[in-house]
């Protein structure tokens, strides 16, 4: 352990420039980081917005829903601009490059643009949602209204940050949509990449564990369980050794198929639609359509030994 | 991506009826959703409840514990009583049948009635959850004192949720149950379902990724870890299609059986008592009492294939 | 279910000694149980300190900067002395011996050389996790900027927590390192004990359900997946059948090895320096340097059996 | 002093009926107090909509607004239903006749239809206010914009509190009006009774100590300084000695008139249009239009005593 | 203006001795202040303990009131005590007498003690209280119900506090009922020294710019309006020339005297019982009973000057 | 009263163009209102800067004082230039000069340049504020320590206020000024203009009422009590008959001059130093130093009618 410093010996080290140069965030244009706080406000009004009367005011009618929604939009659209114009900033090259002058305007500008065409994205989002949510009722025994999913479930709850994000994502926003992401992603521990592309009608069954990776494509009604991966086999490299990043690396998963808890699918694999995938299978190879794969059975059987008082 | 739309046009597509008719909540009787916010509140006073000194006020002194619990008890009382009868509300078939009069007031007396219930099972909790702490304290090999796995540990915090929604489960109540369970699922990544019947001395040890069915049933003493998953192997369906809701679908864990990392029991299977199964297990079949079931060993040494210079 | 009970019935039963024996925390010394949310309040200010810019007063320059680390450093103090104090005083075997009076005022000295001794690691705190920093940066495709990762990986997230617990773990704090660990694992489902020896540069991808036990020692540029347990394989009683505390049990990862997701590792096993452990692997057994694990591909593949219509 | 009693003791005092029966709130009907919070944010949500863009949002532009007004009042008619519910329930003589039966949904309908005739009165109250931000403005040599006086002049405050404590009045809103002028009273000194009737351009400079009561009649473009007082000369009593209650007892004060600082004006007397009232002076008499009344100049100078080296 | 300085610069001027020395608090027992937003939590509960079902909870029935006064009174000791072992220590004459051992357990068990008998007199200060309500019900012809006065009447709001205060202040409590004090004031307008002494039955209607002296002796059943001051016509002063602190120096008001507003009342007068003092009088000798004193209504009429034009 | 309208109906009627035109406040450069909440926060930390201990960290130390107060001053510096920069943009003539450019960044240099030298100034603030404390220690007999007055009295309250408002004021800081000076105002009853030129050692005793107004002149240890005066005594107006803003219209008040409760002095007078002013003075001409000017106390005397029966 270290020796006892004073409290002006601890600042005076942790101020070094060799101690903070790689850990400290200094902007060229004294902007201040996205903020946490203000994006789950932003998530949390989209939410109010896409489900009318089960979050925020849920006491609306359908007579004053234009101007819940209209103002809701309105405050998003500031609030979203700005917290873009951050993740922007905080990307920006000139950060790098001092004496060149940033055109902070140009930014502000995309910004804006950039909101403005996710917010006409949200109608289909929330068609998308609207199976989501139905599937979701469909798909578990224990559901008992299509409402119940929408208020608690963990499926619903992470596929609405998923869609968010991933609207921004296509937009080119940086940032933004991964702290979107991980707030899903630390509430359920469902972990969706905000590049992934998932079709309508997805369902994630308790969720925790969920990996999704940048690269996945999933079809329509697609059903998943937890712990279930659908990731990357190898991370292939240039030739100066370093990672070749936005390479499509992770598996596409046609329509219909279910994948059960525990099973981890890695690498640009083809799931052919309507298979279904047993829980804990390790897969890296494509499947044709309508298959089905468990664990050997067998096998399993088999690899069991029965002992009186032994231990695990 | 869609084309740019006007704040007035996004607002617009999204306040016709097609585009939120499956996704807007609007009760009959001007009811707002349960509140997430007070649910939480009524836990944390719950707990200042069954762990004086722990929660809540935490300097509480036997000779003033009965003012504290009493106090603490009226409220509860008051705001369950309410949140009780907002689910009510939301499931009530009025919603849908809006030219009958819904009888609140007699809803109203049933919440009354089963927080009333619900509230006389609190000593009965609280016996079940000293012998929970008392599990953990033993099955925990880092840990110091009973209080600290009351303080700190999510088993504990797990299964106070779970008993608390179980108890409010078996009164039929709706919703406010599955609220409670996904906040405990949420804070520690343990999924039960409240309708599953646990005995006394569970101890979930770390508990990410634990998913426990809605028909499960637990004994006494019982140990599980990170990972494990007691689900229904199968969802039959009716004559429709439609998924039948309700039959017993999950395991049957007897007393003192242990169930290491990763395990998988799936279906209406009985671990018989004392059984120990081992991590990563996938089992779909009865076990007799004093089972130890592991992952073959030799199957596992096998199976590697050591590469010298190969990728994962 | 129980019968109606009155408040006061309820009350009254609840207030026994028998029903409140082993769940109520009553301190000798008045002293409240440490704070949650003040523990909260000291992490982010130490993350704040730790990488100026990224969190807190996101607008800091260097200029300004030995202002508020100073600032910051004084007050954590201030909080962390308090919370060591209670911490202590929880232990505290006065509490079982109530005739002996406590020594405080040597445990608060205690509290505040500990704190101190806390505040003087904090240079080297920041090394570390700028190593890992870089780590997550390099290992992660995805990634676009090392401050992204800092800002919004759990991966650095729990190690901020696991560093700041292990050192006040390595200081014999008692219960604060512990809570601050859970803080990590609700947030991120990287369950790390305090006890956990973890060298410079390691990388937690995705991380949910990762498990590290309390006597785990891992070295340098060490890379793992979601799932991934580093647990013990058994619990050695003692001749009363009490469980033997704070023996070595769990994993050595040596320099530069790769655990694949879902892997579980378990006992006092040595993964060699540069090892590669595939997904799902199961090892209970010492592996020497540069060994690669995987499931066997081959009975992989021919465990699968491909049904046209069958069901998981 | 009294002497020391145990806190069961001092409960057992304060638990009599004898002791609180005066003091104690019960309501027949379960329902709570108003909440001074919820009328907080009523006044709060109703500057926002009167003075856009100067409170609440401060960024609406002309396009959104009709957004930010219909959402706003949306919300303002739910919650000061509720509240003018409260009030009536609080006045409800069912509390003191418990075997008669309270038509609760007549109250409900009640509140209702208030609620409504008092949001419908908005846009006159705003006509009236924007009159008194133009008298404030150039009635004060210190100010610089009108949108000064509206965003920090205690006179706006008191009055735009006033206008709408007083449009409930009209409607015969029992306490809430007063609860909403002491709001005003206690941030500006400025107590006006939510019965006086204030007519267009009032400007009430500094304003801490002004008092207008119950059955003033004040006419336009008025202007009041600080410390004035427009109050009863006697309280007239009935038969039975007690106080009768609601008659005209307060001054008529006619357009254009001012009132400097200090001023007493008691009874039901007339000050005629355009007359001016000199600070301090007593006044329980008519003043004819035109007047202006000082406190006696001469009389003044000679009543001073000029001493060396006196004290006061 | 001063010129422009660095920040540095500023930091470094305003942390020099001789700039800091007369403003800073620097406590030799490292305890701080005594904190004003505890103290106002303090009154909060007093005043839901001391009007049940007026403040705080307002839903509490009798029946289960014992729960939360007794909860109340448990909770206030804890923080009471804690405030004034604050203020102790702010005036402990071992903060100039740095080596001199402070006795802090003899503090904090005076502390103790001191809360102790404060709370034992709540019962004689609910029973003040309530004959202040009745008076400010029958005094106040605009008063609907005796609760409206306990809600929202500022003279009930400054008689509570003042109630509480002086009774800390009869312990010889230093500095809390001083700030207690100050909150009714900064609210009210009324400014009541604690050390007042109050009898039963006092109503201040209006009360801004009301002062009530250290050493005024107020008996039953007085009425005071709007600014009114009963103050100290002079200080005498000891032979170094510093006021002599502590002597009798304000009025004494007995029983049934009614001040109308703005009068002055100065010196150690006696207003005889049953006397009427009249507006904005000025008056420094006794008053012998059933008094009754106004301006001098000629000279009042007389000093008018009624001008066609001119201005005040 | 209005008939009923609809929502839609009110809310067409508040966003016509000449309901809102008065009334409505829209920024040409999209910024918002300064916030009262963050000027709030800066008083606050500024408060905490100049009277370390007192407030804010009161726990802070002489050798941990640099660092809190250099942060202090970075933070208020951050948040004072913003909110500076919102009130020249509130004032801004393009905001009524739509077609011409405005020079944003100038403006935002301004209000750098402009925080800076109000940073510079708070030395020479505290020294002044330093004064002011001890002349209220010595000038109240009911004090017993100079930190009381410090950390409750009104007086240091408004004039720490007011001593920032004027530094501010000084530099032709627009509206933040007068916004600071309404929360003293406020809070204390005290109504000190900004533009108010005030010595040091002022002692405001008391306090509610006093109005000190834009072009007073307060010389050093003068002493002023509750609802005193200084105020204008007519405001001329120009050809057009608008006031003329901004001329010498207050009194000047010469050192060590006392003026009792309740003295109204109108207009450009000067009070000659060392003179004494009595309560409910009327005074609108010059004053030679050393006056003593108490109301007529014969005349005061024959102005009593002492009736046994009468009423006031």
């Amino acid at each position: 352990m270290s020796r006892l410093l004073t409290l002006d010996e601890i600042t005076e080290q942790l101020c070094r420039a060799e101690s903070y140069e790689d850990v400290f965030h200094h902007s060229l244009h004294n902007q201040p980081m996205p903020s946490v706080e203000v994006l789950r406000e932003v998530v949390a009004r989209l939410q109010a917005i896409l489900f009318p009367g089960y979050f925020g005011d849920s006491e609306i009618a359908p007579e004053t829903m234009r101007f819940h929604v209209g103002a809701g939009l309105d405050v998003v659209a500031r609030l979203l601009t700005e917290q873009i114009r951050r993740g922007r900033c905080f990307f920006c090259r000139h950060n790098d490059v001092p004496h060149e002058e940033p055109d902070c305007d140009a930014c502000e500008d995309a910004a804006r643009r950039t909101t403005g065409l996710f917010l006409s994205s949200l109608p289909e989002i929330r068609r998308l949602l609207a199976v989501d949510v139905r599937a979701a009722y469909v798909g578990d025994p224990a559901a008992r209204h299509p409402g119940e999913t929408i208020f608690c479930y963990p499926s619903i709850l992470a596929l609405t940050h998923h869609r968010i994000a991933h609207a921004l994502h296509q937009q080119d926003v940086e940032l933004i949509p991964r702290i979107i992401a991980e707030m899903a992603h630390s509430k359920t521990g469902i972990d969706i990449h905000p590049g992934a592309q998932i079709g309508e009608g997805l369902f994630i069954d308790h969720g925790t564990g969920v990996v999704v990776g940048e690269t996945c494509i999933i079809g329509a009604n697609v059903r998943i369980y937890q712990g279930v991966t659908l990731g990357a086999k190898s991370f292939p490299k240039d030739a100066n050794g370093a990672l070749i990043k936005g390479i499509a690396r992770h598996p596409i998963v046609e329509d219909e198929v279910v994948i059960y808890a525990g099973a981890t699918l890695l690498g640009r694999i083809t799931i052919g639609k309507g298979s279904v995938v047993g829980g804990n299978v390790w897969l890296t190879e494509d499947l044709p359509p309508g298959s089905h794969v468990v664990q050997q059975r067998a096998g399993e059987t088999s690899s069991r030994i029965l002992l009186g008082n032994g231990r695990a």
